[in-house]
């Protein structure tokens, strides 16, 4: 996805006229812009740079930059506004709609967050203090407690007044109907509105097949229903069924961008980071990659171990050796596709943990499969070298069927451990995601080294070995 | 995301009914579902279950059977549907709104195919064909051609009016507004229409900085303008910027979710599969795995060339050898970490191409410190066992240094070709996602080798070789 010609040269613009600290100019060519658009320059602005041009906008028209800069990861947004006053903040602030406002207060600095709650207006406060109650990661703390909701004995002509005299509420496609004691109890599109007389009571056309979630429900599992259902947006209830508050589809995409993120880092090996890369500092970057990647060589060095045991034929048979990275990479390579495979499917639900047995059967003839395959290339690769150099010696057809013998076993091995890590992953009550293409393979490393080895002492003792 | 167990009951009720062939049972449980519910089931049972089941729900309630249907991939509601006559398999493909009826279309026989476009009602007709016309993976192939559309002379009570005549539109939550060419010239919410004045003209309260796609923009594009800009649905014009068809979010949602499961399966090192992993047929699967992965292998039997030129220096001191899988592998995870951060960042717009020079700094410096890292971890291993074993002979002070030394080197490159080339595929036009672990892992084993060897002939030069 090639990011628009039109947003590279806005940027040079802005830069520019940042340098020369034209700040008339700045303004005019910025309002111009769509908040999504200033929100992609400020993400690609140097931190003093991207300040000073969010200062510039802030100044002469603050709600409409407090909409782009809600647009930045909220760590983002927090960082550009925490040099001000608390007074101004709470002002900036209350631009924003509550779930922004809270995303935004939690990155702030503990004692500044504290001082800008109490100088906000009493709704807010409140609102913001009932998100902050809910576990992170949770429905609770990303729905938009605005919700319109309206009572069931309303008429669909009453319910049209009521939508034409609300103001701040963000997005409304469906009316959720409530009882008088604010349980949920029903759902009417906008559209259906139209088509009814308007004396119509709402319980009389709203739909009570309402899918809904608790302010518990993992964040994951509401993007899950979100795009399982293709709802606009979902209804979050509490633990008594009252209506509290609403996610909508585009903060459902939000969340589904975020998983998918922290699972392709997973898959690649480290933890995923909590801020995009180009601002995580440069010490969490490492740390994040370290300790993965020092468990990971600790793991490797029982290949030292497992090679050490083998030393003595390693010396008497130095070709041996020769093909040590080829068979073993094979079979992380084996291993990372299938693992790869077993995450994603499961992630999207297109297999269960309870499918493990057809997928393994499954697997173990792909293995086979695949292994049967590099074996005749590797032998092939072999033979043909041997007729034209002396690399291999004079028991080179010897060394070839070693060599495509362990790929079999090898590739095989590496298919089913990539395969089925993620299911006994998940089992576990951990993320499959971490089956990581690097994990499989020093799993596969060790265990490759000793069937090659095994391998190798039946099929050449008394001529190599 | 754990299944919900209510499906996984459901799905145990559902495969007993079907075995003991109680289908007026079967019938009765399953109209009581949601229509995406069934979805789930009918994708999870077996292939003839599938059949039976759909055929039970047709049989009484054929919109909601294809209602249900339309949620599986094309493919497979396609499959569940070719044993039809044509006559019935036109009637029950007119229950569906044009774009998942030319979806499922176009997964049938070309014969049968032809042969039900023939028997579509004209409207249906014309539509599919409007769609099948345009490239695959484009915004004009998943598109709605039913866009409600108005003049921007009409006035809001027109409007209203309008809207509640229309009948079969999908969803309605922008109205678009067109001049009397059929070009797009602006949008007014649903909402909007209502609180105004009923005489006042489109024109008037329209938004005309409206965001919209042309019909061969990529869907991969589409989605990310949808995410982007947080709006439900985008208006897909022609070349001639006339009003043509409308993506919406919930499409964008199965298309963000494809494009993922393309992306972790490249990651994974193996071609992109077409369908869910449990519908594809063993010899695609096998096909898609083992064309990377002789690939690979290939690239891969260059480092049994470079051992082979170190074959001497082997067979003096097969402890360096000993050290091979571990060197090695350290640069192939360090390149996977590095690349599947690029890659994520890159596909998310976090950085762009532009940003290369900046993020080679960055990675230089982290691959210096994790090298040393491993550096550290790796002396002290060998430093410690050399205390207790006498594994590695007298000059084990001299074989910890190459290790620790090789160690930085090849962790430094493969950080720094894990990092580099998401970028260099992406400048050459190429899916950065390629850069797959394995192929990494691969390209960083030969010149590990190269370094490691070379950094053992410079430090045991008059000792150990």
């Amino acid at each position: 996805m090639a990011a628009p010609r039109r947003t590279d040269l806005l940027l040079d613009s802005v830069t520019r006229l940042l340098r020369v600290g034209a700040s008339a100019n700045l303004l005019n060519l910025l309002q111009k812009q769509h908040p999504t658009d200033i929100a992609e320059i400020l993400r690609r602005l140097q931190p003093h740079y991207r300040r000073m041009a969010f200062d510039t906008l802030a100044e002469h028209n603050a709600r409409f930059a407090m909409q782009a800069l809600s647009e930045l990861e909220p760590d983002q947004g927090a960082a550009v506004l925490t040099h001000r006053p608390v007074e101004e903040l709470a002002r900036l602030l209350g631009e924003l709609p509550v779930d922004d406002l809270a995303a935004l207060l939690e990155w702030l600095p503990d004692e500044v967050s504290a001082r800008v709650r109490d100088l906000l207006r009493g709704s807010d406060q409140g609102a913001v203090g009932d998100l902050l109650q809910h576990r992170e990661w949770t429905a609770g703390r990303i729905m938009n407690p605005k919700v319109f909701a309206l009572f069931e004995d309303l008429t669909a002509g009453e319910a049209v007044a009521a939508l034409q005299q609300s103001g701040g509420v963000e997005m409304v496609f469906y009316i959720y109907v409530i009882d008088d004691r604010r349980h949920l109890v029903g759902v009417v599109s906008l559209r259906r509105l139209l088509l009814v007389p308007p004396q119509t009571p709402l319980k009389h056309i709203m739909s009570a097949d309402i899918v809904s979630v608790s302010v518990d429900t993992e964040q994951e599992e509401v993007a899950r229903l979100v795009a399982k259902y293709n709802v606009l947006a979902i209804p979050v209830v509490d633990a008594e069924n009252k209506l509290v508050g609403l996610v909508t589809v585009d903060d459902v995409i939000d969340v589904i961008k975020d998983e998918t993120t922290e699972d392709i880092q997973k898959i690649g090996g480290l933890e995923a980071l909590d801020e995009p890369y180009i601002d995580t500092p440069f010490w969490t970057l490492v740390k994040k990659r370290a300790r993965w990647l020092v468990v990971l060589f600790l793991g490797e060095m029982l290949t030292a171990t497992a090679m050490g045991h083998y030393e003595m034929e390693i010396a008497r048979a130095a070709v041996l050796a020769v093909f040590v990275p080829l068979v073993i990479s094979s079979g992380g390579n084996s291993g990372s596709q299938a693992a790869s495979l077993m995450i994603r499917a499961l992630a999207v639900g297109e297999v269960t943990v309870r499918d493990w047995w057809r997928v393994m059967r499954r697997e173990v003839l792909s293995g086979v499969v695949l292994g049967a395959l590099l074996g005749v290339v590797g032998f092939l690769r072999i033979t043909v070298w041997s007729q034209f150099f002396d690399t291999y010696g004079e028991h080179w057809l010897l060394v070839a069927v070693t060599v495509a013998g362990s790929l079999v076993g090898v590739v095989l091995w590496g298919t089913l451990a990539g395969s089925m890590l993620p299911f006994a992953l998940k089992r576990a009550g951990v993320d499959p995601a971490t089956s990581s293409a690097p994990f499989v393979a020093t799993l596969v490393d060790v265990t490759g080294l000793i069937i090659y080895f095994s391998v190798a002492s039946v099929l050449l003792k008394g001529t190599l070995l």
